[in-house]
């Protein structure tokens, strides 16, 4: 709010300044009334209105998956992505994708012969990378793999709640769930760890890239994935990925869930 | 602008008010420059943001295809969305798809045996029914056919300039242009007129739902026709639709982009 402090002392000095200068015309002389629009800040704040609009629009963009492979933020956008995955935003549209996924988890008959699945990827889905991205721009920085593991080292991401709570509603519905991700094998123990800090449990399977499948796309590996998932007789009602390589390929769920995140692309 | 102006004359005199009864006071008293934050217009602005936030994650719930099928705009987001149609949002959306579309068309290497196609869909796509639209209160009314059909039947319909750019762009390149639509045969002559009419020339093939079609989900309608293709030695490299039922199913395009429309919804 302080920038509505600041606009309307501004336009107080603007007006009174105004008065005074008036006093020497008689004809023409501007209206008073529309003084404002010409300051500083309203500039400003259509500079800022402008960037909000441009930002939204690469974002759908982005969430419609019409973007070609893209590798950093565009910088104008940083500032507002950073807005939006701290403030209420991010939060509204995660909660908003969950509720939506759980409420069609609830219309899918279960044949009761345990071959109804979910899929979940991790990263971004169940757990949160921000904290390291609030520390490496937001996705403005080019990803560092190296320094990425060393922060999945640390077993640390914390839980997205909603997902969390979609989760365990599956679970509570009868599905089994699988965990599906494009974290290496190498990383499994501190993986289940970080789950298990997080509040996740009893997944049926949880998938990681084995050495056989490093440098394939992930939309080709997870769609391998679920294939093997299809061929064991399984029925993928639902997946749920802040990527589109999570939910696009081959053997594809009836229903994809697409978690918003408007800081990286993985093909 | 004239928010504003009411604003900051608000401001000016809850400004004044405030030194008046201050004079009469020593401790504690309230800093005036938290002042214009317990208006009405401050509080009136809060709720007027709060709506565009909830109605935004609405809108991308809806173009990342995450909202089961909906059948109209909810209530408290017609004006959000009336805004967003007829405002810069929706023309710079449509710019930007296009945009990156065209970018992707260009990445293509065709074979060069006149078998690399471009599916388009049409309405909402290549032709705007906006003017429909705004006397339908933008997608808050139940669909009605009869009067849609009425509307189709004047053949009206002015191109989306960003889509007819990128529809030249594609032939230029020299693809094949299909353009598959959810219409009926019965309209065949009035949108090829209505096509003309609006600047589309040189399609390949305009494919309408024969009265075989009929009572066929559009998902599956139109990947039928997307896999006939295929069977006639077709590569369909780009497909651009406004709806997720326009992309998604079987036989589905290397890459696709989806136009924007948070009016309206075809399973």
């Amino acid at each position: 709010m302080s920038f509505l402090r600041i606009l309307c002392f501004f336009s107080l000095f603007s007006i009174t300044f105004s008065h005074e200068t008036l006093n020497g015309h008689v004809l023409p002389r501007p209206l008073i009334v529309e003084y404002p629009e010409n300051t500083i800040e309203t500039h400003w704040k259509e500079v800022e209105e402008e960037v909000k609009l441009q930002c939204t629009s690469w974002r759908f963009t982005v969430e419609a998956n019409n973007l070609s492979p893209w590798k950093t933020v565009p910088g104008e956008c940083v500032e507002y992505v950073k807005d939006y995955m701290m403030g209420r935003g991010y939060r509204i549209d995660l909660e908003r994708v969950s509720k939506e996924a759980a409420a069609f988890a609830k219309t899918v008959e279960l044949a009761g012969d345990g071959k109804d699945a979910w899929v979940f990827d991790i990263d971004e889905t169940l757990l949160s990378n921000l904290p390291y991205y609030q520390d490496h721009a937001y996705g403005m920085e080019i990803f560092d793999p190296i320094e990425f593991d060393r922060w999945i080292e640390k077993a640390n991401a914390p839980a997205i709640e909603s997902s969390l709570k979609l989760y365990e509603e599956v679970l509570e519905l009868g599905f089994k769930v699988f965990l599906l991700t494009g974290r290496s094998e190498k990383h499994m123990n501190i993986t289940v760890e970080n789950l298990n800090n997080a509040g996740f449990r009893n997944w049926d399977k949880l998938i990681l890239r084995s050495t056989d499948d490093q440098g394939k796309l992930a939309i080709i590996y997870k769609s391998q994935k679920r294939s093997e998932m299809i061929k064991e007789g399984y029925r993928i009602h639902g997946n749920s990925g802040d990527q589109w390589s999570d939910l696009l390929g081959f053997a594809m769920s009836n229903r994809s869930f697409k978690v918003p995140n408007p800081m990286y692309y993985i093909p």
